[in-house]
C-alpha cells in the first residue's frame, strides 16, 4: 500500500513554522509498520493543492492531508478537496451542531465563519476531532482514499491515532491490533545498542515484534512495534522480547512508555518523603530546570544553586574549606554541605572542569558529582568531550540519571558510551 | 521563477529528523525576495528519486535538491541525476584532488569509497563545499536547473549563501545585492508589530525594502529585506526605513541582527564591570540557564538562587524578614538581600505567584521582579495568561529584558502585548 503525506499552508511552505507535523505522522505510522513513500508541501493556493491533490491520487492507495480545515479564508482544504473529488461542498448539519455545542460549553457564541468548518465535499465520510472545531474528513480522489486533517498538532494527534491508524490498518489488511512499547535509556549509544539488542526480535514468532531506534542526544529511545489478533495475544508475544531488552540493558534503562527521567525521579523522591538540593556549575541551571517547575516539584525541590567558581560554590553552601580543585572529594564535600545548608535529605552536585580556549570538537569537560544523604555519599568522575554544548546537555543528563540511579540503589558509576576512557 | 526544494533520505522521510533543512532553504530565499513554490521529500529509493527529479524538471524553473551526497551506497543523488539529465557519471579530478587535501589536512587517509562523491554528472557545474567532502553540483534536468546540495547543514548553509543565492537571484534577473537587517524584540505581539510599522516600506524608493516577521514565543524578529545594486545603495536605502522602525519600537527593540538578549546583557555588564546574582522561582533556573554556560558569563554571573518556596528564597539570600506574600515590595527585598549575601553588584529576582490546579488555558501567574544595585531598586508586577509553560517562557524573558533595560537605563515597567490588563 503505497502512502503519501501532504502538508499544507504558507506558514509551513515559507519555513516560518519547522514542518514538525510530517515527522510526527511518518513516526506514528512507522509504529504501525505502515510508511510513507513520499511527502509534498505546498502552500495556501488552489492551483497548486488542486494539482498536489489530482498527483497523489493517481500514485497512491492513501493519502494524509494536513492543514487547511480552518475558519479562515486562506483554508482551502475542503473547497479544493470537493473540486478534485469532482462533487459539491455540502453543509453537515451534525458538524454545525458539534461545532455550536463546542462555542456553547466554552460560554461562548460561534461566530459565523466558522460555519465554512462545517462545509464537506458531499458524501465525505466525516473523522472525529474531539478537541477542536475543525473537522476531519475522508474522500476518494482518483484511484486514493485522503484523510484531511487539522493544522493544529492536539488535534492532528488525536485524529491520526484514534481515527486514521485503524482505518489504514483495515485498508493494508493487517492485524489491526498494534501495540509499542518503548524503553528510555541514557549512556548507551544507538550501534552500541543495536548490536545490544541483536537477535531479541527472534524470541517472538514470525516477525511479530519489530525493533526500532530514535536517538535525541544524550537519550536513546528503544521501540518495540508489536502486532497481533489482540491485546492478550501482543502480551504473550511481546512478553519474552521486553523481558530480554530489561536484562540485556539492565540499569540503563531510565523509564519506560511516557514516564521521564524528571518524572522518576519526582517519584522516587515521593516515595522515600525526601527532599533535593542541586548545586551546579557550567549546566548553570539547567538541572534545576528540568525539574523544578514541574507539578509536585515544590514539595520535593528545595533549593538550586548555581555557580561557575568554585570558591562562590562553597560559599553559597557555606562550605568553609574551599577545595584546591574540582575533583570526586570536592564534589562530595560540597553535596554535604548543600545538606546541612538547605535541610534537605538528598544533595546533588555537578562540578565541571572545562578544557580552556574556544569552542571546537575535541573540547572536553571532567564532570566530578556526589549524591549526598544524611549517612552516605555516592560520586563519579567522568570526561564528557565534542564541544560546549555536547558536555553541558551531557552533564546535564548524567546528574540526573545519578541521582536516578542512586535513589534506586543502582550502582551511579557504571562505564557509558559517552564518556572519554 | 518557479523553485522547488526536493529533500531526500530515509531518516527524513521516516521522521528519525525533522527537516529543519527545508525550513532554512525556504526562509533563506524568501530573505533574498525568493519564493519557494513547492516542497517534496521522497527517501533513499532510485524510483522515488527519479520520479521527482523528472517531475519537477518539468513543472520547475530552478530546484534545490538536498542530500544524497554522501560516500555510502545508500546515497543516489548523482546517480540519479545522471539520469534524469541523460548522461554519464564520470570522475571530477578536480574534486578528488580537493578532498584528498581535506583529508591530507586532517592527517588522515582518504577512504576509497570517498571516491564515490567526485562522481558527478556529465557536465556539471562544481558548487564548492569548503567545509566538507560532499560535491555540490549543478545540472539541467527538463526545463529546470537543478542545484544539488549537502544533507549535514552546515555544508548545507554555506552552500546556499555563497553559491545558490546568488544564481537564483542572476537567473531571476534581479539585482544582486541584498541584505537583511533584523531587529529582536520582546513584548510586541506579531499583529501589534504590523499596526505599529504600516508605512515603514514606502520610506524607500520602489519597493526596494521589504518588511517581514517571525515570531518565537516570546521573542519576535522583524526582518527589513533591501535590494540594491550594491552596498552603499543599500545603506541609503535602508536608513530612513531602519530609523523609523527604531523609532517606533524604542526601548522594545532588544538585539540586532545576530546579538541575542543574553549576549547584549553580559555586554553591559561587562561595561559597567559589574556582576550579578539571580533569584529565581517558578522558572526553575531557566533564567540563569540562558546566562550562564556562555563564554564570559563566569566573570560577570556570580551567582544564581532557585526555590519554589519563598520562605526557602529567603534562607538563600538570608533574608530574615520573610515577606508574607509574593509582592513587588517582596521582590525588592529579595533582591536586595541577595546582592549583601552574594557581593555581586546587580541582583534581579524573579518571583511568580502561580494559579492552583491543573493546567488549562486560563492559568496565570503574577510576577514580581526586582532588580537591585548598591543605590537603587527597580521593580515590576504583571500578570501573564496561557498555561504553565507559557507562563515560565514569558517570565524568563521578560526578566532578562527588565535586567536588559535597567542595565541601559531605560524604563523596566512599560506594558507588553503578553501581560493581563
Amino acid at each position: 500500500m503505497r502512502i503519501e503525506v501532504i502538508c499544507t499552508g504558507d506558514e509551513v511552505l515559507t519555513g516560518k513554522i519547522v514542518n514538525t507535523n510530517f515527522s510526527y505522522i511518518t513516526q506514528k505510522l512507522e509504529d504501525f509498520g505502515l510508511s510513507v513513500a513520499q511527502e509534498t508541501t505546498v502552500g495556501d493556493d488552489r492551483d497548486s493543492l488542486l494539482a498536489a491533490f489530482m498527483l497523489a491520487g493517481e500514485r497512491a492507495d492513501a493519502v494524509i492531508v494536513n492543514g487547511g480545515l480552518g475558519p479562515t479564508v486562506d483554508d482551502l482544504s475542503q473547497e479544493i478537496a470537493a473540486k478534485a473529488a469532482g462533487v459539491e461542498l455540502v453543509l453537515n448539519k451534525e458538524w454545525l451542531v458539534t461545532m455550536e455545542a463546542f462555542f456553547t460549553k466554552r460560554s461562548r457564541v460561534m461566530p459565523p465563519n466558522n460555519i465554512k468548518q462545517a462545509m464537506l465535499p458531499a458524501g465525505a465520510e466525516v473523522l472525529d476531532n474531539p478537541v477542536g472545531t475543525a473537522c476531519g474528513f475522508a474522500v476518494t480522489i482518483g484511484r486514493a482514499r485522503f484523510y484531511f486533517t487539522p493544522g493544529v498538532p492536539r488535534e492532528l494527534r488525536r485524529m491520526i491515532e484514534d481515527q486514521i491508524v485503524p482505518r489504514l490498518l483495515a485498508k493494508a489488511g493487517k492485524q489491526t491490533t498494534v501495540f509499542l512499547k518503548r524503553f528510555h535509556s541514557y549512556g548507551i549509544g544507538e550501534s552500541h545498542a543495536d548490536t545490544l539488542l541483536a537477535g531479541v526480535e527472534a524470541l517472538a514468532p514470525d516477525g511479530s515484534v519489530k525493533l526500532g531506534f530514535r536517538a535525541h542526544y544524550p537519550q536513546l529511545e528503544t521501540k518495540l512495534t508489536v502486532r497481533g489478533t489482540d491485546m492478550d495475544d501482543i502480551r504473550a508475544k511481546l512478553a519474552p522480547v521486553e523481558a530480554e531488552v530489561r536484562k540485556r540493558y539492565g540499569n540503563f534503562i531510565l523509564a519506560e512508555d511516557d514516564r521521564t527521567l524528571e518524572g522518576v525521579v519526582l517519584d522516587e523522591l515521593a516515595k522515600c518523603t525526601g527532599t533535593l538540593a542541586i548545586v551546579e556549575s557550567f549546566t548553570s541551571g539547567q538541572i534545576a530546570g528540568r525539574l523544578m517547575h514541574l507539578p509536585g516539584a515544590e514539595k520535593r525541590v528545595r533549593r538550586g544553586v548555581v555557580a561557575r567558581d568554585l570558591e562562590e560554590i562553597c560559599n553559597a553552601v557555606r562550605l568553609v574549606q574551599v577545595p584546591d580543585a574540582i575533583t570526586k572529594e570536592a564534589a562530595e564535600a560540597v553535596a554535604r554541605a548543600a545538606l546541612d545548608e538547605t535541610g534537605a535529605t538528598h544533595a546533588l552536585a555537578v562540578l565541571i572542569d572545562l578544557d580552556e580556549g574556544a569552542d571546537r570538537i575535541e573540547f572536553a569537560g571532567t564532570v566530578c558529582l556526589a549524591i549526598a544523604t544524611a549517612d552516605s555519599v555516592a560520586s563519579r568522575r567522568s570526561s564528557i568531550v565534542g564541544g560546549r554544548d555536547w558536555v553541558r546537555l551531557g552533564a546535564v543528563e548524567m546528574g540526573l540519571d545519578c541521582l536516578r540511579r542512586y535513589l534506586q540503589g543502582l550502582s551511579v558509576t557504571e562505564r557509558i558510551d559517552f564518556e572519554k576512557a
